[in-house]
């Protein structure tokens, strides 16, 4: 990755950005599937439908391939997250959908966590920053709807980590091990227990159940 | 691991109890710091100061002192935290010490994050332990607590994934990245948000600050 953030190997024509595109999406099957020691390039572009020559003129290797998708996989994750809350002002609404778009993502890449996981042995450097960045932008929200007086004066970064951690664990538990997107009665538990966690405006239910 | 839970290779007289302590401590830091493909036996039994043949009287071959190490670092945890809360009755109090507990854990078993998430790549069924045996005792704690009105009457099983992943992210911000327990204001803010999440009692404070 460069510093400013912008993509390697990022090519210039449409066809070029198809054939990186391609390379990516083999790329997070075989490293998913074989993990990072095992993938070989050949396996990459064989998937890839590509020559494995054309491998070189958009990674210079299996790792640079490996970090390019783990930041792939985050700002898909980010843009899958952004477009189930447009709009949505109601910071509790804003978290019910973008759980439940992070756990439909994880649903259709099922090797986001072996990917993600296995980065901290690959690079640890991309490690940190995949959940650094999606805690920057959680960071971001929560301190505003605490500004604005709708979530209860706690620390937003250590808020971030809990609701991420939460996510993941039950991502884990359901989709990862379950094969399956969490049973509603358990994302509806989730929803309140983080409602009545955060929600700083006192509210008929507030201390009853759901 | 066998059937019953009984540790595979443990020995009859307590010099053997002893050597195979060492061998685990060895197997603790070389795992973390090799990692498990790179480790190996001789490094182990070269930091146990035991002769490599030793090594095969208490297991058999890498991964089994691997999996051993895993189950022993799970109960060692969950002795930890069995002590941290040794006759509270509080719900909301027992999981303020039990976190205080697991971050201490974490931070004097510098490799415990590495050696859990590599138990993943390395015997998926292990891994897939570590974390159902934790939350095991958790949920028979939150259905108590349920049954008894002190917690709102949430999936017991979805609030102890969550505690356990808010616990989990938090210990890899702090612990694992910046080499010390979480700062006392993100453990305040973590317990707050957890109390309020769960608690099924109003309280004066429930929809103010702390």
């Amino acid at each position: 990755m460069t510093a400013d953030g912008r993509s390697i190997g990022q090519p210039a024509t449409a066809r070029g950005q198809k054939t990186r595109q391609r390379l990516l999406e083999a790329a997070e099957t075989v490293f998913g599937e074989e993990g990072f020691d095992r993938a070989s390039i050949t396996a990459i572009t064989g998937m890839a439908g590509v020559a494995q020559g054309t491998f070189y003129l958009y990674f210079p290797d299996k790792k640079a391939v490996f970090v390019e998708l783990v930041r792939e996989l985050s700002s898909g994750l980010r843009r899958a997250t952004a477009a189930a809350v447009e709009g949505l002002t109601d910071r509790m609404e804003i978290e019910e959908r973008g759980f439940r778009a992070f756990f439909e993502f994880a649903y259709s890449h099922r090797n986001l966590y072996r990917i993600v996981r296995q980065a901290e042995f690959v690079d640890e450097e991309v490690f940190r920053w995949y959940y650094r960045r999606l805690a920057e932008g959680y960071v971001a929200g929560i301190e505003q709807a605490i500004s604005a007086g709708e979530v209860r004066p706690l620390d937003a970064e250590c808020i971030a980590y809990c609701f991420m951690g939460a996510a993941d664990f039950l991502g884990m538990r359901w989709v990862l091990w379950n094969d399956r997107l969490p049973p509603e009665e358990v994302i509806q538990s989730m929803v309140a227990f983080m409602r009545h966690g955060i929600d700083a405006r006192p509210a008929p239910e507030a201390a009853g159940g759901e």
